[in-house]
C-alpha cells in the first residue's frame, strides 16, 4: 500500500541483503521512520517490543529472524535456538509458530550450508504469500460489501473495525481491512468506525492512520461506542481480524472484539472475521477454553503515550497512583456470534463443517 | 468515606462557618487538595470548572451557593441572581435544577433577615439527605453481595463496576459503590474489577482513587478486557450506576455500560444497576428509542491527559494526526439485560411493575 505517493510494504530485505528493514510501529502514526534487523536478537525484541505487530507480520518477521540467524551460524543447534528464541516472543499468535514450523520444516533435512539461502528464500516466499493471500481475502469479501451498499440504498456504508488488521498487520492489504481498501478503490461509498481499541490503541492510531493514508473516511471511537451506535443503526456491518480460529470457528483476536460481537448479534449486525489460514489451529475446538491469552503489562493501562503540544512523544500516568491494573490481550468470540469467516479461499459459515469444506487438506495451497 | 483513615464527605461546612470546603477533583487522582468556596461566584466557579462533579453533587454545591449568597445580600435581587448564576453553569444538570428550585421555592417567601439561616439549614438538608439515599442504597445492595459471596464459597467476591457512580460524585458513599463500601466494611473480602472508562477514564482516576483511599482491593481494566474475565468466571457480579432510568427500568449510563451487560447476560453473571429515585423519568418507556443521548467533544477521545514523568499535568494526542472522532456519553442498557434495580427503597426487578411498586405515588420520600 501507498504513504505519501509511495508503495511500501511492512518488511522487505534491504536492496544489499544487508539486512531486514521494517516500519517501526512503535513511531506510528506521529512519525513513520524504518527499522533495521540485522541478527535473530533483534528480530526477536522487534516482535516482543511491537515494531511489529499483527498476525501475519509477526509470522514473516520469524521467518527473516531465522533467516537472519543462519546467515551467522546454521548449525542445527543454532537453528533449535532461533526457532525457540522466536517461538517465545508471543505466546497467542498461531502464525509466529506456524512460520517457524515451515521454515524449520524446510531446513533441518539441509545441509549447514545450504540453510542459510533456503531460509532466505523461504521468508521472501512467507511475504509474498502473506500479500497475495490478502489480496485474495479482499476479493472474496468485496462482493458482500457491495451486496451490502446495494441493499442499503444510498448513503456511506458504515463498517465498524476493531484494533488493527490492515496491511499494517500483514505485509500488504491487510485481513479486515482488505474487503474495505478493495471496496473503496471501487468506487463504493464506505465510511469506517475505528475503535480506539485500548490500551494499545492500534485502532486510533494505526488503523486511523492508514486508512487516512489510503483515503478512505473513517471515525475514531471510544472502545465503549459501537454498541450505541450498533443501536441506532448507524453500523452496517463489522469486520475485525483473528489472531487464533479454532477449527469449528471460535476466534481469538484483540481484547474487547468479543463486546462487539455480542452488540452486533444483539442488533442483528452481520459480524465478518477475515483471516488467512494460518491463523487455523485445527487441534482446538472451543476457543473460550482451549486458547491461551496473553497477559501483559499493566503499564499498558495505567500509562499512555502520545505527542505533546510541544511536539515530544510523551508518556503520561493516567491511573490513580498506586492501584495496578490487569491486562488480557486477547479475548475469543465463539462462532456463533459470527456470520460468516472471510477466507482467502472464500467465505464460509463460522462452523467446522464450513472451515473443512474450504481446507479439505487443512493445508493452505498457494492463493 | 475514608481518605488515608480520615472520614470525609465531597463537600461540608467549615467548623467556623468561614466557608463551605470541597474536595478538588480536577486535581484527583493525582493530588488531594481541599478548596475553599467563601462566594456565589467561587461556589458557581467550582460547578463550572469540575472541581465538584457528578450531578448530586453539583446539586448539594449549588445549594450552598445560593447559602453564601444570602450571607451578603438576602434581598429579593440577590436571590434571583444567585439562582440564575448558578443555574448557568452546567445547564444540562437536572439535580442542579431540582436543587435550585428547591431552595428558591424556600427561601422566595422568607423575610430577607431569615433567608440566610435558612439557605444554610437547606443545604445542610440536601447533603444529609442524598448521604441517607446513598446509605440506603448501600443497606439495600449489601445482602445481594453477602449471599454471592456465601454462594461463592471462598476467595474474593469480583465485582465489575463501570465509571465513576461513586461518592465522588455524590455527598457520600455513591450509588454503585455504595453496596461494595459496606460490603467491604462488613469484612466481606471484595475485590473490584475498575473499567478504565474511556474516553474520560473517570473509572481509571476516580473510581480507583477512591476505592484506594478507603482501602478496597481492585484492578483497573481496559474497557475492552470485561467480556474476557466474565467468560473466564473472574467477575461474580456487576454494579453500574445510571444517570436516567425509564419508567420500565432501561437505564442510561455512561457509554460501553450497554455492551458490559451484555457479557454479563451471555455468561450468566448478575448485572446490578444502583440509581436514586431522582434518576428515574416516569414519562419514558423504551430507552434506546427516547433517551437523548450527549454527544461530546472529539478531543476527549483524540486527546489525553495524565502525570508526566516530571509531575506536571500534561496533554497528548493520541489518535492518528488528520483523523476524527465521535463522542456519544451514555448508552442505554434495555431492562432484559438488567438482573435488578438497587434503589434507595429496596431491590427489584427492571420492570415497569416493579418499580410502580417501590413508588406508588412516584415521589421519594424522605429515606
Amino acid at each position: 500500500m501507498q504513504i505519501g505517493g509511495v508503495p511500501y510494504r511492512t518488511i522487505w530485505p534491504a536492496a544489499d541483503g544487508s539486512a531486514i528493514l521494517v516500519i517501526d510501529q512503535t513511531k506510528l502514526p506521529f512519525a513513520f521512520e524504518t527499522c533495521r534487523l540485522t541478527t535473530l536478537d533483534e528480530a526477536a525484541h522487534a516482535i516482543r517490543s511491537m515494531i511489529v505487530r499483527g498476525a501475519p507480520l509477526i509470522g514473516a518477521t520469524a521467518a527473516w529472524g531465522v533467516a537472519l540467524a543462519m546467515r551467522v551460524d546454521a548449525s542445527d543447534a543454532a537453528l533449535a535456538h532461533a526457532i525457540t528464541e522466536l517461538g517465545a516472543t508471543r505466546p497467542t499468535a498461531v502464525n509466529l509458530h506456524w512460520a517457524l514450523e515451515r521454515v524449520e520444516t524446510l531446513l533441518r533435512p539441509l545441509a549447514a550450508p545450504q540453510r542459510s539461502q533456503a531460509a532466505w528464500n523461504a521468508a521472501i516466499a512467507i511475504c509474498d504469500e502473506d500479500a497475495a493471500t490478502c489480496r485474495a481475502i479482499g476479493e472474496h469479501g468485496l462482493p458482500l460489501l457491495r451486496e451490502a451498499f446495494k441493499r442499503k440504498n444510498g448513503g456511506p456504508l458504515n463498517i465498524l473495525t476493531h484494533c488493527n488488521a490492515g496491511w499494517l498487520a500483514c505485509v500488504d492489504y491487510g485481513t479486515a481491512l482488505a474487503p474495505i481498501y478493495l471496496a473503496h478503490d471501487a468506487g463504493i461509498d464506505v465510511h469506517v468506525f475505528v475503535d480506539e481499541t485500548r490500551p494499545r490503541n492500534q485502532g486510533a492510531s494505526l488503523t486511523a492512520y492508514e486508512l487516512g493514508a489510503h483515503g478512505v473516511p473513517h471515525t475514531i471511537i471510544a472502545d465503549n461506542a459501537g454498541g450505541h451506535l450498533m443501536q441506532h443503526g448507524q453500523v452496517d456491518l463489522c469486520i475485525v481480524g483473528s489472531d487464533r480460529t479454532t477449527a469449528r470457528g471460535d476466534v481469538a483476536n484483540k481484547i474487547g472484539t468479543y463486546l462487539k460481537a455480542l452488540a452486533a448479534f444483539d442488533n442483528k449486525v452481520p459480524f465478518y472475521v477475515a483471516l488467512p489460514f494460518s491463523t487455523i489451529d485445527w487441534s482446538l475446538g472451543d476457543g473460550v477454553a482451549g486458547i491461551p491469552i496473553e497477559e501483559r503489562s499493566a503499564r499498558e493501562v495505567t500509562h499512555m503515550s502520545g505527542l505533546s503540544d510541544n511536539g515530544d512523544m510523551t508518556t503520561v500516568r493516567i491511573a490513580a497512583p498506586g492501584s495496578t491494573a490487569a491486562n488480557p490481550g486477547f479475548d475469543v468470540t465463539p462462532a456463533r456470534l459470527v456470520t460468516a469467516l472471510i477466507t482467502e479461499r472464500g467465505v464460509t459459515p463460522a462452523t467446522q463443517a464450513g472451515l473443512a469444506a474450504l481446507y479439505p487438506q487443512r493445508t493452505r495451497q498457494s492463493a
